[in-house]
C-alpha cells in the first residue's frame, strides 16, 4: 500500500533477479517474465506476489519457478481452487470450507449432504481438466469488510473467517482455526480471487483467499490428481460440524505425478504398521487401546538391540542413567508449567489417597496424579535432589522414558504417531560456559548415533519461540536462539527455519534425516532451555563458592523409540540388517538328510551368540527358501550332500545370489563378524569368492529362483 | 466338645509325644509335663490349647516349648494381655481394640483420648513387670453369646467383634477385620481369658480371646520391651475410628531380648531407605507421591547392572522379549478379572476419548483407561496376536514390567513396598506334558540367579486357593497344587505351606531367601495357572491338529527390580560387590605430585570398561581415604613416590588392609577379572601377595588407620 504512484509512462527502476532495469510504470512482474511459463510468482521485496501485481519505483523482484518449493505451493493451491469451482460446479449445495496446500498436494472441505464416492472423486477430476483447459485467469482484488461479507453471503463458513478476522482478539482466535485458515485470510486486510473466464472476461468462480495463485489454470496442465475423501471436522475441532475433505495432488507435469504416485506406492510398500503386521513385530491390540503399541517377540528384539546399542553409546559418552515414575502428583507439573501449557497433551487425572471419615469428613486431602507426558521435571528432581557443585557439570541424566500424551485419535498413526512411547531422553545440565560445546558434542553425538543405523543424509531444522505459547523472557530466548543457531551452522548441515515450532521452554534443533526413498523424517532433538531451571530452582556452587544457576540441555536421540523404529522397518523395508534382525541365521538342509548336520552348525552359530534356526518344518525345500525370504532372514545357509561331505554350507543372500562350499569354520566367522560389527549393508559374496562358488544352490529348482527374486 | 467324660479316678489312655501312657480322667496336659518350666502350651490332638485342659481317652499330646516357633506366639499374645492390663489400671477410660501377636512381637489397640507418650510406655511396662512378678494365671471360659455380651459391656470394640462373630454372615465381615481380629473370636464359639489374682483367685483383668495362654504371667519373665505406639483405624479401615496402638516384643530370657534389639541396631544401620539417601541411590521426591522412587545416578547404575544381568540370563534361556504399555481400557481386566477380583489394588481409572458434537450429544463412547498392576493381561494378547502351534512351546514371554499399584499408604515401605515398581516378569505357555519340566527349570533358573547375587540360604513357600477370591474350579486348583508341590519337593529345599495365600488365578511357589543377617525376605515367585489361558480363550494347534489350551506359568525372579535392589542394599550393607558398585575404583595420590600418574592408571581402566574415579578435590589424603571407605567404594588405589617410581599402585581394601606395590598392569588384570567374573565377595590381598606387601599405606598417617576402621 506504500507503492509510490507515479504517472502512465514514466520510468521506474527496479531490481529483478538482482540486476538493476528500467522498467515503465505500471509494470507487472509478469511483464518481466514474459515468454518464460515457468515463472509463475515472484518475490517482491521479499513476499510472494502474483505476477499480476504492478510493480514500484525501487522494488526487488524475485522469481520463483513453477518448479520451486514455492511455485509447487502456489501450483497446488490454484489447483484447489479449481477444485472447489469443480465442485460447485457439480453441486451446487456445496458449501466451502478452507482449502490449503499441503505437502505433495492440497485439500478443500465442503459442506455437503453425502460424502464423495469415488465416482464423484473422477466426475470432479474430469471437469477440473475441462476448466483447466478453459484458460481462466485467476484475479486478486481487495475487498472491504462490508463488500467481502456481501460477496460472501452464500458462504456462511467464509462469514465466520471474515468475522474472526476483523472481530476484536481475532489473533488469538484465528490461531485456532485449522493450519489452512491463514491462507484464507490475512491480518488485516481481505481479498478476494476470481477465476475469471477468458472470453467474456467474468468472474465464473470466487473465494476469499490470500493468494498468490498462478497467472491462469492452463499452467495447471494434467499433473494433477485427487486422491481420496475423508471427514474432518470444521476448523478441527470435534465441536463442530463435519465436513467433507477432498485431498489432491498436482505437480508440474504428468511424469512428476507419476513418480509421486510411484512413491506412495514404494511407501505403501513400506508401510510400518502393514511391515509390522506381516513380519509380526507388533500389533496395537483393540483390548488396549488406540495408539498403545504391543511389541510382540520379534519386535521386542530388534528393539532390545536399539537399546543394548542406545546403553552401550551413552555409557561411553558419560551419561548418568536414572530411572522415574510414569505418573506423578499434579504439583510437578504444575511447577514446570506443563499444566498451564501442556495440558492438552495430557492424559486425564486419576484422582485417589483421599480418606473420609465415619462421619464424612474429609481427614485427608486427595491428590490428582498424572501421566506424564515429557521426563524433563523429573530429571530436575533427581538434579535438586542434593547440593551440586561445578565439579560435577555437564551432568548427563539419561533415561529411556516412557511418556503417554493424548493424542487426538485421528492424528495417531502407527508407532509415528503413537499415545504412550518410550523416548531415550536426556537432560544435561552445564554452565553458561560449557553450553555450547556441549550443543556441538550432542549433536555430533546424534548424528553418529543415525550414522550407526545406515541414515547418511541430515539437514537441521531450527524451531523458534511461538510468544503465545511460551515462557520467559525475550532476552534469554534470543540468546538460547543464537547459541543454537551457531552450533547448528558450525556442523556445516542445511539449516532450515521453523518459526514458532518450539517447546514452550526454549528453541530446538531438530535432525532431519532421508530415508532410503527420499523422504524426511525428524529425528532427534537438541532443545536449550533457561528456564525450567530458573522454574525448578535449580543451583550449583560455582568454583568462587557462588550459587549459580546451571542451562539445561532436553534431547532425544530416537525422537522415540517407537518411532524411530517405525521409520527404521520403513527405511529397510522390513529387511532388518542382520545386527537387528530378530532371526540372523536360517539353516535349511536341502534334505531331511541334513537336518543333523545344520543342527550342529546352527548350535555352533548359537554359542557364538547368533540367533539362529534350523528349519527342520516337513516343508519342502523351496518353500522353505521362500519363506526365509519372505521373513527377510538376512542369513540363509544352506547344505546338501557335497556341502556336508566338505564340512561346508552355501550362503543364499538377500538378493537371491549364492556363494558356495564356504567351509563352516569361515562362515561362523564372516556372520559373527558381520553381526558383531553391526554393519547395515545386506551380506553378499566374500570378495574372495570366485565366480566358479556364486551360482545356483544345490539342488534348487527353478521355481525357486523365481519366488526368491519376487 | 467331643471328649469323653469318665468318673474321676478312672484311667484313660493318652499318647504324649509319642508315647502312650496311662494317667487318671481329669489329668490336664499340664500335669503331664510338671517340672519342665520351658513346656507353656500343647497340641492335642493337633489343635494348640492351654495346658490346664483336661484330657480325653486316646487324646495325642505334644508339647510345645517356649522356644518353638507357636510357644514365642502364646508368649507374645499372653505379654499383650499384661500390656492392655497394665494399661487400663493405669487409664481406667481406655477401651480394648485388639492386641494379637505379631512377628517378633505383639501389638494392642486401645481408645483413649490422647497418644501414648514415652513416658506412658516405661510407666507401663513397669507396670507390666508388676503384674508379671506377681504370677497371675491366665484362666479359659467357654461363655455364651448373651454372657459375652454382658461380661464385655463396658468394652464397645469387643461388643462389635461378639456381634460379628454372631451375626449372619458373619464370616465375610470378620474376614475384613485386621488379622489380629481372629485371635479375638473364632467361629461360632466365644471364650473369655481372666488374669486370676494368685491369692484370692479373683480375676482382676477379662479379655474377649480364642487363647491359648501361658499358665502364667510369670513365665513372661523380663524378656520383654515396648517399642513404640502408632495411630491405626479400628478393624484397618479409614472410614473407622483411630485408635492407639502399642507395639511390644517378648522373647524367653533378657539375653534374646538383647540379641533381638541389637539385630533391630543391625537392621536399622543397614535400613535401605537411611543407605539409599546417604549413598545417593534414589529418594522418593515429595513432588511425585508415595511410594514413587526415583533413582539417582549411582542407584540407576546399580540396576543397569542388575538389569544387564537378567537381561543375558533370559537371553540364554531362551526367552522372547516383548513390551507392553502401562496403560489400558478397562475391558482387558475385565477379561482378566482383575477390575473383579483386583480393583482396590489398582489406581483409579482416567477416563478419556468421549466426544460431543455442537448440540451436546455424545458422538463417540469414551473409555476408562487404568495403569497396570501386572503385566499378564497384556502378555495373553502377545499370545493371542496369531495362531500359535505346540512347536513354538514353550513359549517364555519376557518383559520388564512397570507396574502400579495403589498400596495403602501405610503399607509403602521404601523399595521394598512401593506403589510403583518394575516387574522381570514373564509368562511361559506350554502344554501340560511340559509343565512339570518348566517348573523346575524355572525354579533352578530362579536359584541360580539370586545366587548369582551371593543369596545362598533359601526356602520355599507353597501359597494356596483362597475360596472367597478365586476363579476356577477345585479339580485345576487341585493339580496345580499338587504339581507345584510335587516339583518344590524335587528341589530339595525346605517347603512350608502358606494356606490361602495364592492369587486369585493360581497357587504359588515363592522363594524365601536369607540374607546377611539371618533375615528372610520373600524373593522370587511362580505361580502355576489353568484359568487366564480359560479366560482369553488361549490357543495352539497340537502335532494332531487339535486345537488346545495351554497352561501359563508367572514368574517374577527380582519379585521387582525395586524390592530386590532394597533388600540388596540391606544384605550387602551398602557395600555393594565391584560388578554393582556405581564407581568401581576410586584413584587416591598420596599427594598432588601423584594426580597425573593415577589419572593416567584411571584412564586405563575406563578403558578396559571399568567405572574409576580419581579424587584431584583438595581434600588431604586421609581425608579422601575416610570418604572412599564412607562412600564403600570396593577398589581404593593409592599411589605415591615409591609407587609411581616402580609402575605400581597400592590396594586399599574395604577391611582397612592394604598391599603395596602392585604393577598397574596387575592391578587392571585383576579388577577387570574380579568385576567381569561378577565377584561378590570383596576383594582382598591376593594370595601370591607376601606378607611383606600387605601393611601401613605410603604415607598414611594413624588417624587414616582409625578412620577407616569405623
Amino acid at each position: 500500500m506504500s507503492e509510490q504512484v507515479l504517472a502512465p509512462g514514466s520510468a521506474i527502476s527496479v531490481v529483478v533477479d538482482g540486476d538493476t532495469r528500467q522498467v515503465d510504470a505500471g509494470t507487472t512482474a509478469a511483464d518481466l517474465y514474459t515468454g518464460d511459463r515457468d515463472v509463475v510468482v515472484a518475490h517482491v521485496n521479499g513476499t510472494l506476489k502474483d505476477l499480476a501485481t504492478p510493480l514500484a519505483d525501487g522494488d526487488r523482484v524475485t522469481r520463483v519457478l513453477i518448479s520451486d518449493p514455492e511455485g509447487l505451493e502456489v501450483l497446488r493451491h490454484s489447483t484447489a481452487h479449481v477444485m472447489a469451482q469443480a465442485v460447485q460446479e457439480l453441486k451446487q449445495e456445496a458449501k466451502l470450507g478452507i482449502g490449503p496446500y499441503i505437502t505433495d498436494g492440497f485439500y478443500f472441505d465442503f459442506d455437503v449432504d453425502e460424502a464423495f464416492t469415488p465416482e464423484d472423486l473422477k466426475a470432479i477430476e474430469k471437469r477440473m481438466q475441462k476448466i483447466v483447459n478453459t484458460t481462466q485467469s485467476f484475479r486478486r482484488r481487495e475487498v472491504s469488510h462490508e463488500e467481502a461479507v456481501a460477496e460472501m453471503a452464500q458462504e456462511p463458513y467464509k462469514l465466520e473467517l471474515i468475522g474472526l478476522a476483523q472481530g476484536p482478539g481475532s489473533g488469538g482466535d484465528v490461531e485456532t482455526a485449522a493450519e489452512g485458515a491463514s491462507q484464507e485470510v490475512g491480518a488485516g486486510e481481505l481479498t478476494i480471487y476470481d477465476n475469471v473466464d477468458r472470453k467474456s472476461g467474468d468472474a465464473v468462480w470466487r473465494d476469499l483467499c490470500r493468494g498468490p495463485h498462478l497467472p491462469n489454470t492452463k499452467l495447471i496442465g494434467n499433473g494433477f490428481a485427487l486422491m481420496r475423501s475423508a471427514a474432518a471436522y470444521w476448523r478441527g475441532s470435534e465441536k463442530n460440524k463435519q465436513l467433507q475433505r477432498i485431498y489432491g495432488t498436482a505437480w508440474p507435469t504428468k511424469d512428476e505425478l507419476k513418480a509421486y504416485k510411484d512413491r506412495l506406492a514404494e511407501a505403501e510398500r513400506r508401510d510400518h504398521r502393514r511391515l509390522g503386521n506381516e513380519l509380526d513385530l507388533f500389533s496395537f491390540p483393540d483390548e488396549i487401546g488406540s495408539g498403545l503399541a504391543v511389541f510382540h517377540p520379534r519386535g521386542g528384539l530388534i528393539r532390545m538391540e536399539m537399546e543394548n546399542l542406545s546403553r552401550e553409546q551413552h555409557v561411553k559418552a558419560g551419561y548418568s542413567f536414572v530411572n522415574t515414575p510414569h505418573i506423578t502428583k499434579a504439583n510437578l507439573f504444575e511447577i514446570s508449567g506443563h499444566l498451564g501449557f501442556y495440558k492438552d497433551g495430557m492424559y486425564p487425572p486419576m484422582h485417589m489417597d483421599q480418606e473420609v471419615d465415619a462421619e464424612g469428613h474429609v481427614t485427608k486431602q486427595g491428590a490428582d496424579y498424572y501421566l506424564k507426558p515429557m521426563n524433563c521435571p523429573m530429571h530436575n528432581l533427581v538434579f535438586r535432589s542434593r547440593g551440586r557443585s561445578y565439579r560435577e557439570l555437564p551432568l548427563r541424566i539419561f533415561e529411556f522414558g516412557t511418556v503417554y500424551r493424548n493424542e487426538k485419535s485421528g492424528v495417531v498413526h502407527g508407532l509415528t504417531r503413537a499415545r504412550g512411547f518410550t523416548q531415550d531422553d536426556a537432560h544435561i545440565y552445564c554452565t553458561r560456559e560449557q553450553m555450547k560445546d556441549e550443543l556441538s558434542r550432542t549433536l555430533q553425538f546424534v548424528l553418529d548415533l543415525l550414522k550407526a543405523y545406515g541414515l547418511e543424509d541430515f539437514y537441521l531444522e531450527l524451531s523458534t519461540r511461538d510468544p503465545e505459547k511460551s515462557i520467559g523472557d525475550d532476552q534469554s530466548w534470543e540468546e538460547a536462539t543464537s547459541t543454537l543457531e551457531e552450533v547448528a551452522t558450525a556442523s556445516g548441515l542445511q539449516l532450515v527455519p521453523d518459526p514458532e515450532g518450539a517447546a514452550f521452554y526454549g528453541p530446538k534443533i531438530s535432525v532431519q534425516a532421508t530415508d532410503a526413498i527420499g523422504r524426511t523424517w525428524q529425528m532427534s532433538t537438541i532443545q536449550l532451555d533457561f528456564f525450567m531451571p530458573e522454574r525448578f530452582d535449580l543451583e550449583y556452587t560455582a568454583a568462587d563458592g557462588s550459587r549459580q544457576r546451571p542451562v539445561m540441555i532436553h534431547r532425544a536421540l530416537f525422537g522415540s523409540i517407537e518411532r524411530f523404529f517405525g521409520v527404521l522397518t520403513e527405511h529397510y523395508a522390513g529387511s532388518f540388517p542382520a545386527w537387528l534382525a530378530p532371526e540372523q541365521v536360517r539353516a535349511i538342509p536341502v534334505a531331511d538328510a541334513f537336518d543333523g548336520y545344520l543342527r550342529e552348525v546352527v548350535e555352533r552359530l548359537r554359542t557364538a551368540g547368533v540367533r539362529a534356526e534350523l528349519d527342520a518344518s516337513s516343508d519342502r525345500f523351496p518353500k522353505k527358501i521362500r519363506t526365509a525370504s519372505k521373513e527377510k532372514v538376512p542369513f540363509v545357509l544352506i547344505a546338501g550332500g557335497d556341502d556336508a561331505e566338505a564340512g561346508a554350507v552355501s550362503f543364499r543372500y538377500r538378493d537371491g545370489s549364492q556363494e558356495n562350499g564356504v567351509p563352516v569354520e569361515e562362515a561362523i566367522a564372516r556372520i559373527t563378524a558381520h553381526v558383531n560389527n553391526r554393519v547395515n549393508e545386506d551380506p553378499r559374496p566374500s570378495a574372495a569368492a570366485g565366480d566358479e562358488t556364486v551360482g545356483e544352490a544345490p539342488g534348487v529348482d527353478p521355481e525357486v529362483q523365481g519366488a526368491v527374486a519376487e
